[in-house]
């Protein structure tokens, strides 16, 4: 039998690839995927200096935060999509990546962002013909919750 | 006559060097100063391949659009401050960049951030004694509104 | 030569028709249409006992602003939507405001919502296919600031 | 042995008044008191047709439901302090109530608000010495999730 798609190994090795390699803001920060678990999928960052807000206290700038919310965000709903809606075979599916864009982004930041790794999880709360919507959040090695995030996307659009 | 802070050289001097040099995320995205005018100061940003969150369309990555309207957002803060809440010194002045922090931003993608350069501005809505709320604009250098925002600021405060 | 149809008089005397009297919240909340012009409608509201969330400091509740903040962003959309992408005749183009439903609201409580009467303004800032972003403003009968906020709305879609 | 002041009848019957009967917004759209548990309170309202926004579809207008969440935000913030930052006696706790306010509020609306009956949560995600920050959900009585939030409140202060 054949697997279905989220599920499909190759399908998960090349979404790891987009996401580590190919899309080159996450590789510049460093993103790595840590679950590809449809309900709670996960994005891991280490910290590193050049992503410090502030020197001196050692913290996270807010845009890193914002970064990898959005991001964990979007892989969240092309696992929805795999799972709810599959396509024929796996690359129509990794294309309806590309097809989706970000229409809004709310970030409450509630610890400064100190650790020495993060890890971001999402989930999504609807998944529309056109928009979904997704809840995210932030939490460190220790698993303080250092921020929460809210995001709509468009899907299946051309910008 | 000894100059207002915010118009005094130094300040304007070091406070570039903060966000160009010293801020190390700021710094990893070019982020450059165009204006420490108090009432819309300015930062901009030169397109740069690491920068794309999609290769094939050439598209600024969300998180980079979040980054600066964070930073442009901070910075029309402090300009507020000491324009409205002179210190008695610039150090003491710039000191309170480090003791603000981001409680929540949120970013409305309007177009796909597609350009050569951009420019962020922001403007302070409200200075409370404890909080500050900010919008901020990102346009491209054919200046189409990109993006918009909405900050909240907690002041004064080690986290 | 025939008016465009978010100039006719019928259209503006049905659509304000609507807000006042048909739907039933604002009626309730006693929202009257200002300005019906397609770059930044207003709406108002006047002050009332029950409109308020603390007594004691005389202050309209969080939710009358988030209120008459929501309204006027759709009355704003579907004045463009007359503007831009014309239907046939006045009742095509207000079937358009059944039509559309708010994604998401951010609403920033800059001052105490305190006066005898609020004037709320919107301005579409981008008007898509599928979704448009509006920015609002709620200012007091002495021209503060009292509230701004941003909205998301998807169009021409049943729920 | 004394009642901790948040399990104490006479602070939850005192509570119960204010929401319900003494802060004439919430009166107006008739909010009752569910539950005063602090990690999860929860308000309820009834459906009735001055609360519609569309008549023909029998949906929440969505400033009531921006208004229930922003009223069952400050109640789970009350219920924190209480929790947390016990004052001497009830009415120095119910003090803080009037002593806060929102700073800013995001609402997700999921689903369109058709239902007999809605329950809103919160759960506070920071409890600061100036600023919290809490989730909120509103679902109806089939347990369809109709809308997510997120606010900040500033605590302590008068505005």
């Amino acid at each position: 039998m054949k697997n279905k798609i989220f599920d499909d190994p190759e399908f998960q090795k090349l979404l790891t690839q987009i996401i580590e390699e190919q899309i080159p803001f996450c590789r510049l920060l460093g993103m790595k995927v840590h679950s590809l678990e449809p309900d709670s999928p996960a994005l891991t960052l280490t910290m590193k200096p050049e992503l410090l807000g502030n020197f001196a206290q050692g913290m996270l700038h807010g845009g890193v935060i914002a970064s990898v919310l959005d991001s964990v965000a979007g892989v969240a709903i092309l696992l929805k999509l795999a799972q709810q809606q599959p396509k024929e075979d796996v690359f129509s599916q990794l294309r309806e990546f590309g097809l989706m864009s970000t229409i809004d982004l709310r970030i409450d930041y509630l610890k400064p962002g100190k650790g020495q790794s993060f890890t971001a999880n999402a989930e999504v709360t609807r998944l529309g013909k056109r928009v979904a919507n997704v809840l995210m959040t932030l939490r460190n090695e220790q698993n303080e919750l250092v921020a929460t995030g809210a995001a709509a996307f468009m899907l299946h659009e051309r910008n």
